[in-house]
């Protein structure tokens, strides 16, 4: 099992997708106006890509557009002070095919919040990683 | 109770200090590489300020060296479909005084990963916005 030099499990690809599977919801990192800008989505997978939806008129909708955005989900457990976090780092781009649109529509993707969200976003990621904090870690190791 | 056009509940300033007290963890937002970037991180709070332990020689500790950085925090509810973040934006700095490392040494901020974390960074939050996704709100409304 391989190791960061913070001393944190490296996961592999094949994990860091089953985790995405797992997660309810994950949060999109962007820039907006200049400033570093996050916030909470509930997503799907789609052929190896994360799909969100949101409003047309969201800063989201526009932020996003065309921009290189990184993708994170992630489960601590405050007890055992243990988790995992996977971020996905790729281009984002505004669904405009109709087809694609109504295939995307299909996917189990019910939005939380109470405005329209028939926008659909899509990431494609490039740079996937993972880390796990171990158990029994919590102890300073000597450098 | 005001809200932004999403829909979104948006918090006060006193209501997203709370919720940060609340939280056991956060995500420090910043960029690396010029790529976007996300670490979940445990964090204290001291004099309005968002105090992070790392180790010194961390991506983290680099890369966050005098920038303007986000930090979030949030938690959500699967079953309700409800919940809260919030998210700080201000510069990020090192601390190098001494006096001033003594006393944040005596912060209840224990690192959750192995490796030695003697180095803090403090964030100065310029900028703070919250929101929450209310009950009973998963219909979209009409436009």
């Amino acid at each position: 099992m391989p190791f960061d030099r913070s001393g944190l499990e490296i996961l592999g690809d094949a994990e860091c997708w089953a985790l995405l599977e797992s997660a309810p919801l994950g949060r999109i990192v962007f820039t907006d106006r200049a400033l570093p800008a996050i916030q909470p989505v509930n997503f799907a997978l789609c052929d190896g890509d994360v799909i969100i939806r949101t409003s047309p008129g969201s800063k989201l909708a526009a932020a996003t557009r065309g921009a290189i955005v990184a993708f994170e989900a992630d489960h601590f457990d405050t007890t055992t002070r243990t988790g995992w976090s996977v971020v996905a780092i790729g281009p984002a781009r505004t669904v405009t095919d109709p087809h694609e649109l109504t295939a995307l529509q299909q996917l189990p993707l019910r939005p939380w919040g109470p405005s329209v969200h028939d926008h659909f976003i899509r990431i494609r990621p490039e740079i996937l990683t993972g880390r796990r904090i171990p158990a029994n870690t919590t102890t300073p190791v000597p450098r």
